[in-house]
């Protein structure tokens, strides 16, 4: 059997630990966000896939939400020192990481490929899948102009409203065949939209053609886990970019953005009477990952409605 | 006024700074070997240049030879976690270093631009000059076959037999206008061949025609510092080398050497009666240098024999 969860970053990660820790070791493929995916100080950098790699790896900095938690900061100290950009906090370890995957990168490995070379050193026997092995690059317009994601999320903490958002290059992606294999598994038995911000580091999963389609064409269920609690996002700017969007921040708007795309939507236990009446399944539970206990709780919650769902 | 020094790494930079502490600080140029230069993991590294910056910056690690003091080892603690290449060891202050570096040339800045910036950053008012500004690579050919320079020096310590040394690139060199204009400058007073290795570190430099035809056609004296003492280098190859080369490790080998290069040759206390029938001027002095007091004595006694040499 084997579980497909699609991932942006932490949130996402949280759950995505959640199904590592109480599936078999093999049975879980997590295809995950590019879009965040940028250049910097001459490294390719890819958030997403990177949080994934140190969750699943057991190396990621539990408090801080990004980056290892045996990190080491002396490349940064030196690149202030010789006038370098900081706004990207780049740790000692995380370095050797970028470094490694620009090299791959640089040599015409694919992404897929080195992704799967570093999980395999971390002892994850999870696949972390890219979405695709193509550029894709989440861009935003907002009343401070157009801006690359990391410009917006990390160098400018998403102060400027936000008018929309872009996948430059999803049209053109094409899902990985590892990612497309997994939706093609036959013994695939769920599909998991992990609590990641939906406009930011789901959509661009969806925003590329063949993802879209195949998960379109599911036969087997397809779950998304709210990322807001009541009116607010656990993590991160989403009920702050629901706002700018017009956006209700509702367990509604989740299911009407999903809406032919998931089979049930879960929500919190503060939401179960706002989802009752929406037009697709819901099932309520605590949906705050904060331990680890949490989060393969959640995970297991969501695989049971699943087999339910299969029924 | 103005001295210019020709340096390869660490022996020489010690004279390097020597000169540094007793000249007014602007008045000191150092043209540097830049063949042990290479791209490992992604980065352009430049060994004898950083050696220079962190000397003359007061950044380097007095006891180990190379590096900074300051540095950590989080980067190649990780790299060795992902299977990279750690053999050459780059530490995470180094680190931030190459990246700088590489970035700026990756966008089409010179090289000495590049490490005059630097340089600029680390408060040192030494010009510090790349002898060319083009590609030129020192290979070594050995029983072991051809070997790029560092994969000799640091991932072979020098074990295999050296036959040759070649300097890939240096005949279509071009020394820089900035070296050249060293050479030029109406002012200069003395030109100080340091105590590095003269085969494979300051022979990269004399390979250069202009550089070398710039040294040839000199209106002041050019004074050399003898490596050797007695018949040990102080510091790295330079005996092994002579003796695989099949030359003896003799301050005269040094001066048929750079003979029509130099008007003197300064040697070790040890070596003045070998030096006393040379057809070269030679002067004798202590030239260990452990301490700064060593550097700044050994300096001070090289710009005054090229003072007495001008009269």
């Amino acid at each position: 059997m084997s579980v497909l969860a699609l991932s942006g970053g932490v949130g996402g990660a949280k759950l995505a630990l959640g199904l590592y820790r109480v599936l078999p070791p093999d049975a879980l493929r997590i295809a995950v966000n590019t879009g965040d995916d940028f250049d910097h100080l001459g490294l390719r950098i890819c958030p997403d896939l990177d949080t994934a790699l140190y969750t699943l790896g057991d190396l990621e900095h539990r408090e801080q939400g990004w980056g290892r938690r045996d990190e080491t900061w002396t490349m940064m100290r030196v690149t202030e020192a010789l006038g370098g950009e900081t706004w990207f906090r780049l740790g000692d370890a995380d370095t050797a990481l970028h470094l490694h995957r620009t090299q791959r990168l640089r040599a015409g490995e694919r992404l897929t490929s080195v992704i799967a070379g570093i999980a395999s050193r971390f002892g994850i026997r999870a696949a972390i899948l890219p979405m695709t092995d193509d550029p894709v690059a989440t861009r935003v317009t907002t009343d401070a102009g157009d801006l690359a994601f990391q410009e917006y999320f990390v160098r400018r903490r998403c102060e400027p409203r936000l008018r929309a958002i872009r996948f430059d290059g999803a049209d053109r992606a094409h899902a990985t065949p590892e990612v497309l294999a997994a939706f093609a598994d036959p013994g695939l038995e769920a599909i998991v939209l992990c609590p990641s911000n939906p406009y930011l580091s789901v959509d661009p999963l969806l925003a590329v053609p063949s993802l879209r389609a195949a998960l379109v064409a599911r036969r087997v269920p397809a779950i998304a886990v709210s990322p807001l609690i009541g009116t607010n996002a656990v993590k991160g700017p989403t009920a702050k970019i629901m706002a700018e969007l017009g956006i209700e921040s509702s367990p509604a708007a989740i299911a009407a953005h999903y809406a032919g795309l998931i089979d049930a939507l879960v929500v919190d236990d503060v939401d179960r009477d706002a989802a009752a009446t929406l037009p697709v399944t819901t099932f309520a539970t605590a949906t705050l990952m904060k331990t680890l206990a949490d989060r393969t709780r959640l995970a297991s919650f969501v695989l049971e409605r699943a087999r339910e769902l299969r029924r």
